[in-house]
């Protein structure tokens, strides 16, 4: 049977990792398709220093990406350069020329995946982003189709490895977050612009995928509730352990009566789920289906080998759907042939338990006047903890809360706002007791 | 768009749990696959007392299965009346007469779901099983696309609900074996004959599948090692947790130098493993990939709504496939386009540490002499446990030993046979380090 033509654009580590496999791979590839996979053009701005698989040997050498999204012998154009301006453009113009495309893009397919699908579609040609979110969990596959029957209620999410491994390591060292940063960026492990990765960015644009791929609805990031990791430290996880939970960073959709109320931040999560076992680098997705219930799936976020597991399994996907001459309408990327307007349900919606740390100047009084402006919002306290501390003149403690609306809890943050014995505004974050 | 007519048979808790959500989800199924799926035929020995959705109120009701295989209203027949003879009729039936087929039914898949695919082959239709395994866990579908880029070095599962359910109760509340198998049996979590789940039998159809989806075998039940649970006590756990293990029923796959080894039995796996968190009716899968590295997949293993999605799930993949005319040719049910012969490698070629449980009649020498007898298959000792026993003449330890094969621990262990101080022979039980 005549082979499917593969053009790679972007020989990073990912571009690198898929070439290896599909070489590797190759026969049981075949056995798997009923036909083989070519590579037959690629693309890497300091082409000449590439080395490629041997069985790659006869394929265009390009620093052009344009003669990989315009060849005639090339069936499918994988986008790997990452960004969303040439990579647009790249995306773009394989389309334009008949190609399929597959890409790892999450920025480019959070921001404008809908409507590159759209495009996509009115061409006919199919487009695939399996590895744009949790490198080696085929999650897509998943929403797509395994559980494409159910309606999912809520999606919980850990899809940033650096910020769960800069988590886990103030977890098991006790060591402060600008240590552990700081040691995470020496191991390569966290950017010198760590930003995307704790800010909440990186694991924002992935939300914004699996919330269109679980309800069908052309999310932007924009949308998306998010804050980052910087405030966590090493007393908030002995905290977090008096009260049987730990932290982590949770991109989180939740079916509520306002619609789809989406965010990203820190949480605590109770240490007896399963989510709360995810360490280091590794990402995990939660999902509670309206009939199959939950379900759970986890791997590697990142690195070359599983998000070219991803890459490949899209490639075979795309192949078949090109063999089969399905047209771009098999299934939509989106796994929603249509996908609907997405009307964001402010963060003051949320109904959470909360946990509340503050820092404070010790002197008598303060815990009194604390629960009073949370009692004046209607707010009942939970428990109020503090640990032995060292430093009354920098005591951090805690109050939990009883589940309230976050406009509630709001509201008593922003009367707390002038008090003089709080040296930091307190740190709020949602404890997920549903997991 | 003409809708794509479904016709049921076998109106179980699966079909009936199958047509609540194709009645409930009717909408959003439409908008995922841009036509509507209808019921247009439905089958029962009983028909008369069963009540569907009102949405499928002008379907045909028989207590003749031939009516559905072979009517010209139904372009997809579900086949979940289960067992291997009738269910086997029915399948056969509906390719003859050009529907594709959907099933839940793991023994008759395990047994001749290839035979039964190369006929579907051959009759260009599709032929799906999502459900036929670990229910809601969309496992098909993540080995046949998910990662099927990967080549899968070993697959650990735990397939069975009722068997993890008892083990979790041996475990969480020290009870005997027989006690928590009758408290299962009144709860209605295991069959009066509870042979097939204690056993391992159910559990080894499902790996019979996972392992064809996984290595493209056509394996046989009766090619896998099995062994079930009937011999574990609270004492095993209570050993396995000094070594901080736990003790689940494991079903494995792996990759050595002979071949793919398969195995069912009840296996140490380490308390820090994400496996040893699946508790009670829960099934999970643990996969290592040669690039992707591990994933693992989670969720209810039985269930009328967490089978009936995967049954949705199916039909919408077999709906889309009858939509773009794509035959049978896209994705084989086992991934791969063609199976190769499974060539069985004996359960004596597994190396591995093992778990030896002893029951014996005190008396001195007793672990001298069943070190020495190790020893002559050189076999090394790891540690030798005894907690504090209640009575000297039935007294419960346990050996555990260095890697070793599993032919120089049965060879080890057939020189014990003849020990007089023996109460029992030995229980041995894998230690599963790798995960």
């Amino acid at each position: 049977m005549n082979p499917i033509c593969i053009g790679v654009v972007g020989l990073g580590n990912v571009g690198l990792g898929a070439l290896a496999i599909l070489a590797e791979n190759a026969a049981a590839l075949e056995q798997k398709l009923g036909f083989p996979l070519a590579v037959t053009a690629v693309c890497a701005r300091s082409i000449d220093t590439k080395q490629l698989p041997a069985a790659f040997d006869g394929a265009l050498r390009t620093a052009n990406w344009r003669d990989v999204a315009t060849s005639p012998n090339v069936d499918i154009v994988v986008e790997l350069v990452g960004g969303t301006t040439v990579a647009r453009e790249i995306v773009e113009t394989a389309i334009a020329n008949g190609k399929a495309v597959v890409t790892a893009n999450k920025e480019l397919m959070g921001l404008s995946g809908a409507a590159l699908w759209k495009t996509a579609e009115a061409a006919g040609v199919p487009l695939a982003m399996e590895a744009s979110v949790a490198g080696g969990i085929p999650i897509h596959a998943v929403l797509r189709e395994g559980i494409s029957g159910d309606r999912v209620t809520n999606l919980f999410g850990i899809l940033n490895g650096t910020s769960n491994y800069i988590l886990t390591e103030i977890e098991r060292n006790g060591s402060a977050f600008d240590a552990v940063l700081a040691e995470a960026q020496k191991l390569g492990y966290a950017e010198a612009d760590p930003s995307a990765d704790i800010d909440g960015f990186d694991a924002r644009s992935k939300l914004t995928i699996l919330a269109a791929l679980a309800y069908g609805a052309r999310v932007l990031p924009t949308d998306i509730f998010t804050e980052g990791i910087r405030r966590i430290g090493p007393i908030d996880f002995a905290y977090a352990h008096q009260l049987h939970h730990t932290i982590r960073l949770i991109c989180a959709a939740r079916e509520t009566a306002d619609g789809v109320l989406l965010s990203v931040r820190p949480s605590l999560i109770p240490q007896s789920t399963i989510l709360a076992s995810v360490q280091g680098a590794y990402n995990a997705i939660w999902v509670k289906g309206a009939h199959g219930q939950d379900t759970f799936y986890y791997g590697r976020g990142a690195g070359p080998a599983p998000t070219g597991v991803a890459v490949v399994s899209d490639l075979m996907r795309v192949a078949r759907d090109l063999k089969t001459k399905a047209g771009a309408s098999r299934v939509s990327p989106f796994a929603f042939s249509t996908l609907t307007e997405y009307k964001p349900v402010p963060i003051e919606k949320l109904e959470s338990a909360y946990f509340l740390r503050f820092r404070v100047k010790d002197r008598p009084g303060i815990i009194a006047k604390l629960a009073l402006t949370l009692a004046n919002q209607g707010i009942s306290l939970d428990a109020v903890l503090q640990l032995p501390a060292e430093n009354w003149r920098d005591l951090p403690f805690v109050i939990t809360i009883e589940p309230t609306t976050e406009a509630k809890l709001r509201a008593a943050l922003a009367e707390m706002e002038g008090e003089d014995f709080l040296l930091e505004p307190p740190l709020a974050m949602p404890m997920e007791k549903s997991l």
